[in-house]
């Protein structure tokens, strides 16, 4: 069965240009070239590419997968971002454009996510057929570079491939792209802002994203503006090592408890030899939602994982990144990226970014995680012996003890009258709580 | 119907708890008090009440709404926020343990969403029933308050209510919290950082309290963790003016383009007479999804919403904030926020925060939204006027012309054979494409 998902858009063929135009009337840093529909791309209002004298860095992509790229786009991450149709490579003149936007005499890194672009139309198969479609960013985005190149640009490309989630022998043609693709952006987006050259800015990228892994779950089938949603997955089920563009995971299970996936997801990463990541390694963890995933899940995801690194992996987690980064519109679920840091990269990912999406908060080491439940101050407690009953009552103590009692005892005997009443007008429990109070004074005075 | 939502989740009953872990895991700057599962308190690291020298800002209420409220806990906004069970009020011993924890001698302020919250098993059949509800937060912060006073600490209440959606006439118990809170706290968490006394801090927040109005857009209905969730709202139909626990909205109506939505929500705000917001008025504006809503959408709908704003309705738009900021959960949908602003309201919603869900990036005035898409260089341009065809050409030149032709020919002559081979791998149209680029050489070297 498939459904028309619900969306608030306008026309489907223009939520790209006006994704674009919101994020720019948000996020004061940033600007687009004034070429929609061919031309969507983002960059620093701060850069003007002539006079820009550190490296530009530029990834980009697909859309649909907000907030990224564009929105690493600031000073300390990507320079730009170029935005494709939903799921669809971005033009070569739209690359191309960007690349002239912001490149100076420093050059321009290009950051390429191997990502999987159906045909309109073209149905998924299996997990197989995605390898003949990887292909859409690296030719797009490298024959943009042969021809920036040949206007006098210096321009070097990193390719990003973290997913994890298929046996090595079937990754001949490369492996996907997810979300290891943007710590690999923040290390590069942080040694071009130290201003160091295009050759160290593309060694440091390549050199992250080759020591990080990846592997999604999935709970349901992305909405894609304008089309029938497909619910493949049943009631109960999940999707293991997805794809971000709603084509078939490695394989369906029954859906566990967020600990037993957790688990399973660690194991695929840390033990398919994709990623050089051993006993004693320093790593940073991403737990990237999918778009529908609800903060309070992650979090929990993040919770569990820690332990498990440290405990059952051996590996020492310096940094936790929580939330959504590249999402697959609406999709339900998340995935695991895994990087092993030593402590130059760990200065890259701590580096300061003006970038809107870059989580604030991780960096720096951890004080406890919890500390002790204040007692009462010491005023209170003084206060309290203060007013202990004295073993004789004057006159006015005596009135006032009585008073109290009887007090008590007249809401005592109103608990079903005051139920009643708070019945018609709410969740009649008022009496019950006020018998409960007035009980507890009544107890209390006998002390 | 109803169906059993998919989650990624443990324990029902541990979800908070498991949460708060996985927050404090991930952000460095947070810690929390070591009482679960009664006492469930989100703080900050680096304050400790006896100490702290500046007035304490706490706000909290039931789970569900994340990032709301402990995501806003950092210097410079909340000092510490108190998590009740999903969607149920904190309870009086835990508020108390905040106020315990991070109050020092300048005192503290409590900030009370007026929030619903179902007894469990309730169900609301209408919008009339919910006034009955509300009182929860606002009675537990308040008997938490009374007790706090009595132990010697300065205490003072601002209670948030920006709900739009009622008609003012059925508003007599007061109107309902919605994400209009985040920008209430983080006034008073600007003012407190500032070193102003509580009386300063407690009536900046309660004017900016006054100023602000809400109102929400749901698509779907929440996923409760362990429960079943309702599909009460029909395929095509969304509810206006709902309230984040998943009570029924206001009113049903046919799905609309967000540009119709956006316009119904703003008259709501800006006519129902709740805000006393005027043409030629300064605002903000908050774009908040409600859970499993696309940054696309919710950046559509911020682009569309600030020239109707301005142009409609005769405002200036300061600032807008775009994203997940207080949600239902998995709900779909947004809600819209407009607070009226003056310079003062304006620098302390612009000032620093190290708040991890604070949103970067949208402090400053804007630069031009779009700028020209830059030509090739001026160096491409000439080596273009080097490199064009001489009307003689020398012996070499000739044999160059004459290959060039050859190859594109052999190309265009493959196409379908190039065709075939590609559509065994992948989507069939190398040839294709190929045969353009052909043709294309062919055609230049005519001119």
């Amino acid at each position: 069965m498939a459904f028309q998902g619900k969306k608030l858009i306008n026309n489907p063929n223009d939520v790209v240009t006006e994704f674009i135009e919101g994020l720019v009337e948000t996020y004061h840093g940033l600007q687009y070239l004034d070429g929609f529909p061919e031309v969507k791309v983002v960059l620093r209002a701060d850069v003007s590419g002539a006079t820009y004298d550190k490296v530009a860095v530029i990834s980009g992509g697909g859309s649909g997968h907000e907030p990224a790229q564009a929105g690493y786009v600031g000073e300390g991450l990507l320079t730009a971002s170029i935005c494709g149709d939903v799921f669809a490579s971005p033009t070569v003149d739209s690359i191309l454009a960007g690349i002239r936007a912001v490149t100076g005499p420093m050059g321009c890194l290009l950051i390429v996510t191997v990502l999987l672009y159906p045909e309109p139309g073209y149905r998924f198969v299996g997990i197989d057929c995605c390898i003949a479609n990887y292909t859409g960013d690296r030719l797009n985005f490298g024959l943009a570079a042969e021809q920036a190149r040949s206007e006098g640009y210096k321009i070097e490309t990193v390719i990003v491939g973290d997913d994890c989630a298929l046996p090595k022998s079937q990754g001949i043609a490369g492996r996907r792209g997810l979300a290891g693709t943007i710590l690999v952006n923040k290390v590069a987006g942080a040694v071009a802002a130290a201003g160091l050259s295009l050759a160290d800015v593309a060694s440091e990228a390549k050199r992250a994203s080759e020591v990080v892994g990846t592997m999604g779950v999935a709970l349901s089938v992305c909405t894609l503006p304008g089309q029938v949603t497909s619910d493949r997955l049943g009631p109960g089920k999940m999707e293991l090592g997805l794809g971000i563009h709603g084509e078939p995971g490695a394989a369906v299970a029954d859906l566990q408890p967020v600990d037993v996936v957790v688990t399973h997801v660690l194991k695929q990463i840390l033990e398919s030899n994709y990623v050089p990541i051993t006993r004693g390694n320093s790593v940073v963890l991403m737990i990237n939602g999918l778009g529908a995933t609800p903060v309070m899940e992650l979090m929990i995801a993040a919770g569990k994982t820690v332990p498990k690194l440290q405990l059952e992996f051996g590996l020492l987690v310096e940094r936790v990144y929580t939330g959504s980064f590249m999402t697959s519109l609406d999709m339900k679920g998340f995935s695991i990226s895994i990087m092993k840091v030593d402590q130059t990269l760990l200065q890259h990912l701590d580096a300061s970014t003006k970038a809107p999406h870059w989580p604030v908060g991780s960096a720096g080491n951890r004080p406890p995680a919890k500390i002790p439940v204040p007692l009462p101050s010491s005023r209170s407690m003084k206060s309290d012996e203060l007013l202990s009953r004295p073993l004789q009552l004057t006159e006015q103590g005596h009135i006032l003890e009585v008073a109290i009692e009887a007090a008590a005892n007249a809401i005592i005997n109103m608990r079903d009258i005051l139920n009643d009443w708070d019945s018609t007008v709410g969740d009649g429990d008022c009496g019950s709580t006020m018998y409960k109070g007035a009980t507890a004074v009544l107890d209390d005075m006998k002390k």
